[in-house]
């Protein structure tokens, strides 16, 4: 089959790979309908973290599965299935608290597994998914073409934005300020709407992702960034920050953004992977009172909620997909994606 | 009147001041009943924060109205008061947030205020109250003596205890861990009993502090620190951290404890003042999604709920202070807090 590799600054290609098989009873192998190109997958496609050899890279697919291992009890043939972005048992003592990043028996997509096996990227014609029943979550029956967009998003940045919502405390009511208009920051906008939030201010300076926002739910718009961007959201509000702050970036500038727009009391919800970030100014936070909540998004524990809001129709996050490509021009996702030239590239194998 | 100041490192004294008077029509002026020694107070006493210039100092006690300014409305001569350890107006618009000490209007004892007036200190035979009424609590009639020192704990310890339960999120059936055996500490623990915690794990390796820790409601004990107090919390909790981990310390050693011994998912609510410590991790706080909620407690705010629970006698945080001298010995109060002699001193006028 063929596969993406990474293979090191701006070097993405794709190969031909040996097709997976079931390696463990708890394995399936799925055939990816849709993958895409993630916000993180720009760190090592810059160089911002060195890739130290070549290896596999994609950690968003929806996809069919083909085969499964004897203990695999919870999807079959045929499933039509969501991967989250990272492989979990669901049964450990951490997964029972919904951290499912932090299970017990964690593995990542692209990487190689604690028994020495390689695991694909989802960024490839088929992937072997080990702990199948904790990690994959089956649509029932076979979803509407037009919905495997939204459904692909459930892999990771919906559900991410959602908890950098969860996480701040998003609810009916809240205002809320959103640092970040790539695909999980405008989700974020979605998951605040969902949420019940009153007023939602996207900060957004590129008209294309200022009209997705609007679209998710955004009530305001503020291009302004640094201390002015502060100021703008405290006119908004009448004088102070907001209830919620969602960091959807992990730079130095979009936490002390998210840090500086936040109400004494408030929170800000973290999800932006912290590139080689700074550490958070514990003074600052004591004085006002303003809490830090989030990580890495927990987004296998979201899905069913929100999978059963994408088929209804009750959200559409499929909207940040504004470029589809063939697996074959997956290194052009990467460049635009890169360049903003795309909110978020869609590869179909 | 009599008063204390601290003139530097290790230099406490009691001198005599001007009698407070009414200068705004906001004010009042109480006579004071108890006051005590506070952790916070060892920063400038022990020269972590240098004090440029001799000033006022304490900054909890409870004690009668003598006189109020024209627009006072909310207590009268007469009235037994709780002064918490801020000065707040209670309408502004952070203030309405239950975030007093941000208020817009905030002053802080011992200091001077925007206008130019001193501000009195709590350590003193007076104390003139500017914002009275967002400022001041009265008790319902007059207290018995013996509650006295558990009203006077409502000034701080209990309401910053109780703000770290709640910032971490501390409800029934909740697993808890409460780093420091300061009076905060201990309040912690008996927060944490009244929000209806399951298990409660005070980290102490100090016999009378142990005890009043049990008495408050600890189920278990860990004197290990680092990361043997990590692994001995593991244990008792099954093999993962808390639910909830309280830092009431301030320093770097006790917020690594803290993070290390709280669960993916879990929070860490904390009320120590950082006493020029380091900033947050944010790496690992991202990977285990381990969040930070706290500062410093608006125990304005908490006032009146906990005032009931101890008028009612639920709960007897006043178990906190293990010596009581005469104000005239504050010096000596100051030097066995900073020797570990004593849990919490308090001082009678």
């Amino acid at each position: 089959m063929r596969a993406t590799l990474i293979y090191g600054t701006r070097d993405i290609r794709l190969e031909e790979v040996p097709d997976p098989a079931i390696h463990f009873p708890t394995d399936a192998v799925v055939k990816v309908v849709a993958s895409c190109v993630c916000g993180s997958d720009l760190w090592p496609y810059r160089g911002v973290r060195p890739t130290a050899e070549p290896h596999r890279i994609g950690h968003e697919f929806v996809g069919v599965v083909e085969e499964v291992g004897s203990e695999v009890r919870t999807v079959s043939p045929g499933d039509f299935v969501i991967a989250p972005f990272t492989i979990s048992d669901g049964t450990c003592r951490i997964c029972r608290h919904g951290i499912t990043t932090s299970c017990e028996r964690v593995e990542w997509w692209g990487s190689t597994d604690r028994h020495g096996q390689p695991i694909d990227g989802g960024q490839g014609e088929y992937v072997r998914v080990p702990l199948a029943d904790g990690t994959l979550v089956a649509t029932p029956g076979q979803p509407e073409p037009a919905l495997v967009p939204s459904l692909l998003t459930l892999s990771d940045v919906m559900g991410t934005g959602h908890h950098a919502a969860v996480s701040a405390g998003v609810t009916a009511g809240s205002n809320v300020v959103v640092v970040g208009d790539g695909a999980v920051g405008l989700c974020a906008v979605l998951a605040s709407r969902r949420l019940g939030a009153e007023r939602i201010i996207a900060m957004s300076r590129h008209a294309k992702r200022q009209e997705v926002a609007r679209y998710f739910g955004a009530t305001d718009i503020v291009a302004e960034r640094g201390d002015e961007g502060v100021a703008a959201v405290k006119e908004l509000l009448g004088g102070i920050g907001a209830d919620a702050v969602l960091e959807c970036v992990g730079t130095k500038e979009s936490m002390d953004q998210a840090l500086n727009s936040t109400r004494p009391g408030g929170f800000v919800g973290y999800v932006g992977v912290p590139a080689g970030g700074p550490e958070l100014p514990i003074q600052k936070m004591f004085r006002s009172n303003v809490n830090v909540a989030g990580g890495v998004a927990p987004v296998r524990t979201y899905l069913p909620e929100l999978l059963g809001d994408v088929l209804k129709g009750a959200i559409d996050p499929g909207r940040v997909f504004d470029l589809e490509l063939p697996l074959d021009q997956v290194a052009e996702a990467y460049a635009a994606m890169d360049e903003r030239r795309t909110i978020k590239p869609l590869l179909r194998p």
